[in-house]
């Protein structure tokens, strides 16, 4: 990817824009944020992938991720679907829904956001998960069979599945929950090593990839604030040779 | 507050809303930035505290904060208002207007924020303050007649009144000033010191816990860049036995 | 500059806001975003310069351009224009040309974007650049004879010129280009600099001051995160007496 750099096209929430960028561009892909009516179809053609995150979203960007998606659905491309704090409001389930038809590659959520996608009851407050992973497992199985591309649950041991094979990340650390954007910037990571790539592989070495470098950071790093600029730096140093080292996947089986 | 992690809504401007989210989980609150008119209601519900901050809106933004704080208000919860560079414009007196009729638990600005929300000629220039903390006193008591809630100026010594009791803030560090959006983060710290809080002193409270994360920032850093890292951490690892050492209050009188 | 701050009105893209305002503090600037068409005429009439960049741009954001410039130029006040990916689609084409009829002082970008704003094929792809900047440096004086102001073209060596005059500036650090925005928060600094200030002068020296606090911070950083804690620490230290040690800027010839 460090050679190739691979564009990204992204509509994601406001708060997440800035860190998505610098963590897509650390690990050598080319981000965009682009969000227009008038240049979304546009723009998405031109694209590797798309990430799509609906935290900010309200209904003029929804109909932007609409009309992106369909772009990258139509092309064979991947996208990828981020339904943050889906579980707070009737409009986030709409838009949700309506998303979910266009097939996504990738769904990436924590436990309460997977839960409510599969129609269960969860209990998320806000955009946090009140759910473990492990209550989320045959949320996500049931989910894939709806979109037929891989589910992932973020949490403390990530869980990926694309309906028949599954396998766990147990890569991170525990500040990587107490610093905003986190997963949002995933995604865009995710979107990244799909690119060109077999997705439910893909999906899993990205989730194992945040996590190392999650790892390294935390070696460091004496707060959030000091954990942001060390995880940066290590995504940016990160190695195929330190990514097989030190990812830890199980399955997948 | 680390133990139960209130959600907190906000409606800020897009400069703030990262480093807002970020300040809210280091302190051990939830946060949320949500504004679509469709949703705003639905989720003010589900918090237990609001911010507003008009910094970058617009008057679809405008409405949504209007609709959130009404919420709020009927439901007795609190929120606070930021009225960032209500001088500049008509525009954003007319908005300010506004909200204040829904009367803001807390109002918090720099001097001559408020001495314009007072209806008093100031020397502001954009969003920076052109006038001492000294000089809004009366005008911060006048506008807490009007809106029945506490009223905060935010300055090198910052005061804070209900209209009846008083106090003064002693805590902070020079390069607070030289970082963008310090004071619109702050709002959010103050937000959810609120939560289920007496007002008045949990406004105070959440002033001094701000400042005295500046100081020990500011003992470390080198620079605004480093200035922001180290606060972070600072508030990340804030106890309440810090607080009670160096804290500087003055007051109430 | 330190000593003045005047006031920078900034339309610019929601990635870049937040480190574009703290840039502009870091060299002693007073930034603020202002982008509602209800209140952009006016409070770009209390601004020392204006600096605009389509880098997010909606019809909306746009017509608030457009807006702010006519009144940036009627009052002969310098505003800069940052054409980010104008390569990619026909909205930011048609967007830019209005904006170019308008006459911005300065317009800056990537040696894709001038090309493109020439009217010549480049090999863009997304927001980055495809051309050297060798290659766009007719292109600059071709845009200068249309626009009658400066052009700017970032690249490893950046080129400036007014139609007449051009210099080269050989100052930067290679982490600058592996970080979002660094080239949208350069407009800001250009911004600050044109402030009563002879603008081809004033774009020159706000080149060579990036590059040499993106020298400085090179030096300690091990990675894009800490580059930019250093980058921003660096530009709050700068001195002119650094400035005329170390900018490397070859011409006007």
């Amino acid at each position: 990817m460090r050679e190739t750099g691979p564009l990204v096209h992204n509509i994601t929430n406001f708060v997440a824009m800035n860190v998505m960028a610098n963590v897509q561009l650390a690990i050598g892909a080319s981000p965009a944020m682009v969000h227009a009516r008038e240049e979304v179809a546009e723009f998405a053609g031109l694209a590797g992938a798309l990430t799509v995150n609906i935290g900010t979203a309200d209904p003029d960007w929804g109909a932007a991720m609409e009309t992106a998606a369909t772009v990258m659905r139509d092309a064979g491309r991947p996208w990828v679907l981020d339904p943050v704090g889906v579980a707070a409001t009737r409009f986030r389930q709409d838009l949700c829904d309506r998303l979910l038809d266009l097939g996504p590659s990738v769904v990436r959520g924590n436990a309460s956001e997977i839960r409510t996608l599969a129609g269960l009851a969860g209990s998320a407050r806000g955009v946090d998960a009140g759910d473990s992973v492990e209550a989320a497992e045959e949320a996500a199985r049931a989910l894939s069979s709806r979109t037929g591309g891989v589910i992932a649950v973020s949490g403390e041991t990530d869980f990926v599945t694309d309906g028949t094979r599954a396998a766990h990340v147990r890569n991170g650390h525990p500040l990587m929950s107490r610093i905003t954007v986190m997963g949002c910037s995933l995604n865009g990571v995710i979107g990244a090593f799909c690119v060109d790539q077999p997705v439910f592989e893909a999906t899993a070495a990205a989730l194992a990839a945040y996590g190392v470098a999650g790892e390294a950071a935390g070696r460091t790093a004496t707060g959030p604030g000091s954990f942001q600029v060390a995880f940066l730096d290590a995504l940016h140093h990160l190695s195929p040779e330190d990514l097989d080292r030190d990812a830890r996947i199980e399955g997948p089986a």
